[in-house]
């Protein structure tokens, strides 16, 4: 259903283990661009308006789920600041084609691959962290960032055929995987 | 209230009754613009968390209006595009200070009198249109703007004394009535 080509392995929950608080501060950042991704995503698309819809949904609920972690950083007395973010977000755009209308496409399946990923890794949280709170509140963002996935994988489909979209779907998930695999030294949401 | 040096001229109402079309159309492009600019100040003021929350229903409120200027437009058949914005927004980023934390009261209070010159915008076309349904949505929209001007004013007060505040306040609202003074040809809301 996430169209992942790989799990995420067992270094990156080691990598949560040490340093949980640089993983729920770097959280917060993520779910602000998530948000910052959806509006560019109506800038550049704006004549489409089921586009415009379902991302002014998405960028709601990525700030209110912002919100939700810098409530959880306050309660756990982790003070929020900036981070270096991971090279995952900027690896992905990489793979963006320039042309349109490929480029819709890949902008679309990326920021749906970053849902798919993110999705797993709540859905690895929950199983793998012993703090029950923590658990059921990533338990909670599982189903909202499942659903986005596929909001962005059903938009790509107004810009190519849905074959297209699906051969370049799979090419995008296994690039997304070999970088996953590659990993990255500080512990991020995308490490 | 609205800290306007300046009221809207007879020039712009006869702008909007040759092309009422377009200043609809610039009005969506406008709320999404305003969305824009609430999230570009939580990425810069990720740290101040009453700026995030305040941001964060900015934004919403202001996508909702986009959407409700876009069920407008298609109710009475105008195909909405792209514009080219007026020069008013530029202009008045073109007066923002560049250092820190001299740029941040630059940057709430230029949103806040944009904010502030839509408000005022708002009630002379609520008040000058024939038509009901438009007098009434303009009239809806009146009273969040002008909540908006008093968010943006009340947070630059975090960045500089209130007295520096006020003094700023005085001097880009002289500046921007002579940007709406100076007008512009094309038919906008802001121009």
């Amino acid at each position: 259903m996430l169209h992942l080509a790989t799990p995420t392995s067992e270094r990156w929950l080691r990598q949560v283990d040490q340093r949980l608080d640089l993983v729920l501060i770097d959280h917060a950042h993520c779910e602000k661009k998530a948000a910052s991704t959806a509006l560019n995503l109506i800038f550049a698309y704006v004549e489409d308006q089921e586009l415009c819809r379902a991302m002014t949904e998405i960028v709601n609920e990525e700030l209110e789920h912002f919100h939700l972690v810098l409530d959880l950083l306050r309660r756990r007395g982790i003070r929020f600041r900036r981070l270096t973010p991971s090279a995952y977000g900027r690896k992905l755009n990489d793979l963006v084609r320039k042309q349109e209308p490929a480029r819709a496409v890949d902008r679309l399946l990326v920021a749906g691959l970053i849902e798919a990923r993110s999705c797993e890794r709540f859905q690895q949280l929950a199983d793998h962290v012993d703090d029950q709170e923590l658990a059921t509140f990533y338990q909670s963002l599982f189903e909202s960032e499942a659903r986005h996935h596929t909001t962005y994988t059903k938009l790509a489909r107004n810009y190519a055929p849905p074959e297209e979209v699906n051969r370049r779907l799979d090419e995008l998930a296994l690039l997304e995987a070999a970088i996953v695999e590659q990993g990255e030294s500080e512990p991020r949401m995308h490490s």
